[in-house]
């Protein structure tokens, strides 16, 4: 495979069209980082198993030349050795090993509480045809409760949320960017995540005064002449 | 300043005269790391006022030529700086912002739930000419609540303590060191918070299967010659 095939990016939308999946966002901002042209190919929840031979259960999936691959770590461990004239996504081992660290704790204590907080917002959200899927599978992993009654009390959560984000704005308080004066791939994987929830939450994350936090967003969604920009987004705070 | 004035290093000991500070660990680590010779000037609590004119509140404190300073992070920073011959401490800019993301993680989630567990078996392991300024000092904290009092239900924590271990033996169980193949700073930040436990825990905080988190405690006290390694520790698990 070389650097000049293209690049197809299966990506989730959500019924108005918006690509809402954070793992997705991440592939998106990689790409980008590296200045590798894509194609965007629009898909559901319930297209997944229908394309290649239902050989992939998540999103996102690649295509190059006669490579397909599913995910995002993956994805970006392969973008990065196929693609070496891009600027590189990590400055070698350490940075990596530190963001699969940062990851690790921003799914554990972060993500977490998000899904918590919109997941009802996400079946709202979906396309007709895939709502039936997802409230199933994502009832499946909260024990049989319905969507409705986990997020039932959800606003009770938010001082946790809010709380549990402690760490990136003692950073983001001294510097524009989780990486230090430029993003780096722990950036894409938290403005992933509320690319995610802009992209459904009826209930804004962040409190308006949580200016550090709402600086960096602005920067990152600013970021690429504004990709992480969209008028379908939900206001954050 | 330069490479061959000699460093020392002042740290705060423990009645049985162990260093115990986890700031102070990692500086050692730091020097060890950078292979930088130093010489140990063990002090207690109480004598922190009474060196450099009061001008330090907390241990480290290193003295290099003319130079004084406290603060890991400050000392850590100028150990890179001034010993450029001995191992980089950090690959460059974006590996010491993540660790610096780390840290800000760890002392949240982990090191704040470590106080809970043992800050009266640091009180009681303490030289017997500081037990009285730790104990104000730390019930301050602590909205003046005795150290008994905010103690007493300890074991109960344990879950919440090794749930929040869980990105780091996320990755423990795929690669031997947090930093990849080889330990950086953000082992050293966790292995001196160990190191802090292990000199007083009477409750160990760690359950004997956590294999993945102890098979690292292993490798990490057995660095640099068995640095990490006494006697007089107690158990993790």
């Amino acid at each position: 495979m070389n650097e000049s095939e293209p690049v197809r990016l299966y990506e989730l939308v959500l019924e108005n069209g918006r690509s809402a999946s954070p793992f997705v966002w991440r592939v998106r901002y990689a790409l980008t980082h590296k200045d590798i042209p894509f194609v965007s190919v629009p898909i559901g929840f319930t297209d997944i198993p229908k394309i290649f031979e239902g050989r992939f259960k998540t999103v996102p999936i690649i295509e190059h030349g006669r490579t397909a691959m599913a995910e995002s770590w993956d994805i970006a461990d392969y973008l990065e050795r196929t693609f070496p004239s891009g600027t590189p996504l990590f400055s070698g081992p350490a940075e990596h090993a530190m963001v699969k660290l940062m990851d690790a704790w921003f799914m554990a204590e972060v993500v977490r509480k998000l899904f918590r907080l919109y997941v009802l917002d996400v079946y709202h959200a979906a396309r007709p045809q895939d709502k039936a899927y997802f409230r199933q599978s994502r009832e499946a992993r909260i024990q049989g409760t319905s969507l409705e009654t986990f997020t039932a009390d959800r606003a009770q959560h938010l001082p946790a949320l809010r709380e549990s984000l402690a760490p990136l704005r003692a950073r983001l308080s001294v510097q524009p960017f989780l990486g230090g004066a430029t993003p780096n791939y722990a950036d894409y994987i938290a403005l992933s995540a509320f690319q995610w929830a802009s992209s459904v939450a009826t209930l804004p994350p962040l409190d308006p005064s949580d200016q550090p936090l709402l600086r960096w967003l602005d920067r990152g969604f600013d970021l690429y002449g504004g990709m992480g920009r969209d008028p379908r987004q939900r206001p954050l705070s």
